[in-house]
């Protein structure tokens, strides 16, 4: 099972794919989705690269998202890696919704029983990149990316440690210091071990205050989300993005942490990214 | 539990929520999601009714339809309920996807022992429609109704059926002679027994040859959908509906069976019904 089309269905004219592939970075099959606008029969794209929350999958955003109409008419490809290895065979992998299966935090593992396959820095900005090049009429020079909540900090992260492959960055309700938050404490903990100089390199907020810069950020936050208080922290990333860091955080009263929420910015999210790579 | 929220999220300016109430007419607790747009803020808005297809639930349409968006526009009220009773007890009521629980087919069952709790119709024009009317700000006087597949078949007899509560009809891909395919004989058959004559009162193109008119009837058809050729019969409604019901048939190359097809010609759906119930 070298590359393998699980299914394909006609979508606002373009094509919503799901595939799978052996995965020399995880070391694991690997599922994944992607729109083809239609504009992609007359050459390469865009990419938009979104990563999803814990407990999601690659099927998540193509579902619940209603980003395909925006992108047929923008003629952005957009592709939804999955949010972790799967049927590793680690014990206890998904016993939690939090930490595991389901929640690999878009980074690569340093501690072991992880650090064989939860390497989905290296998977997301290096082996998907490449085969979404090869594979779809991409223009790998011209890549966004963006996510929600797990996937949210997936995004500002990889954008702000590879400012080089992303040229446009936002972000839905994203765990914006996961150092300071029990999600995060729990996944780097686990992941990265107890050194907090190892999480600077996985935080975002720490990456910003540390010198780290991307392009300018789009952030749309809930104030009725659940997690808001005690996860998300987007008032601390403003204030360190205030040194430099071009950032627009809107805050919407009575919107909660879900796609409902996301599916209503999702326009705005799609007209952000089209801005910077159709430049 | 007379009547019961189970969640709200704010979308599109709207308000999208599932409920539960203890339902009189199935004589089971069931379950529906009405989405309310941000014009009933100022008073009663016109509702359409969504009948959804064999496995789905109440929560199929607002999670994967992508209707949300325009009913907010438009100002319609979204309101899709369960596909059939659940929890009855029946002996193997869970056993087939195409027949019992998730398959309620949109009418009254008259056979045993599905006739007691399998009385969808009743429930939908009747029960339903009139809480509808009493728990949110719905006009019940501009109602209109659509459907995909089982929910198709479901829009187009109720509307047949009952012309005077529907001012407005349409289908994504539906059952359109369920006397003449397997998924219906299954379940008329079932629900029905086995008397011919008493299919007729529930199917598209019987009642449209036996003279039933309903408003002008919208249906889209993938040419690329899997039960095409099995169980749709678009091609017959077709032909016994030039005999003065007006409908335009559009079929489309490529589109599938599903809600990536179904999204794709969502808005030309809510545009259809505006037009009859906002008139």
């Amino acid at each position: 099972m070298p590359f393998e089309t699980l299914s394909q269905h006609l979508c606002f004219g373009g094509r919503q794919g799901f595939y799978r592939h052996q995965s020399r970075e995880i070391g694991l099959p690997m599922r994944f989705s992607v729109f083809v606008p239609p504009q992609a029969a007359d050459g390469p794209v865009p990419v938009l690269f979104y990563l999803a929350g814990l407990t999601c999958t690659e099927e998540t955003f193509p579902i619940k998202a209603g980003a395909q109409r925006l992108a047929a008419e923008l003629g952005l490809m957009l592709v939804a890696p999955d949010t972790s290895p799967r049927d590793a065979r680690i014990p206890g992998e998904a016993d939690a919704w939090d930490f595991g299966v389901g929640a690999g935090f878009y980074l690569d593992a340093t501690r072991e029983p992880w650090s064989r396959h939860w390497r989905m820095e290296s998977y997301i900005t290096g082996e998907l990149r490449q085969l979404i090049g090869l594979r779809f009429p991409a223009d790998l020079k011209r890549c966004g990316i963006f996510g929600h909540s797990m996937g949210g900090h997936g995004a500002l992260t990889l954008a702000l440690r590879h400012p080089d492959l992303y040229r446009s960055v936002s972000a839905f309700a994203p765990i914006a210091a996961p150092s300071r938050c029990p999600w995060g404490e729990k996944a780097f903990s686990g992941y990265l071990g107890t050194d907090r100089a190892m999480w600077r390199e996985h935080d975002a907020c720490a990456l910003v205050e540390d010198g780290r810069r991307c392009p300018p950020i789009l952030i749309d936050q809930g104030m009725a989300d659940q997690f808001l208080a005690t996860q998300l922290n987007p008032d601390r990333f403003e204030w360190v993005c205030c040194d430099g860091q071009p950032l627009t955080l809107r805050l919407h009263e009575g919107y909660d942490h879900g796609y409902y929420f996301i599916s209503t910015f999702m326009a705005d999210h799609l007209a952000h990214h089209a801005q910077f790579l159709k430049a």
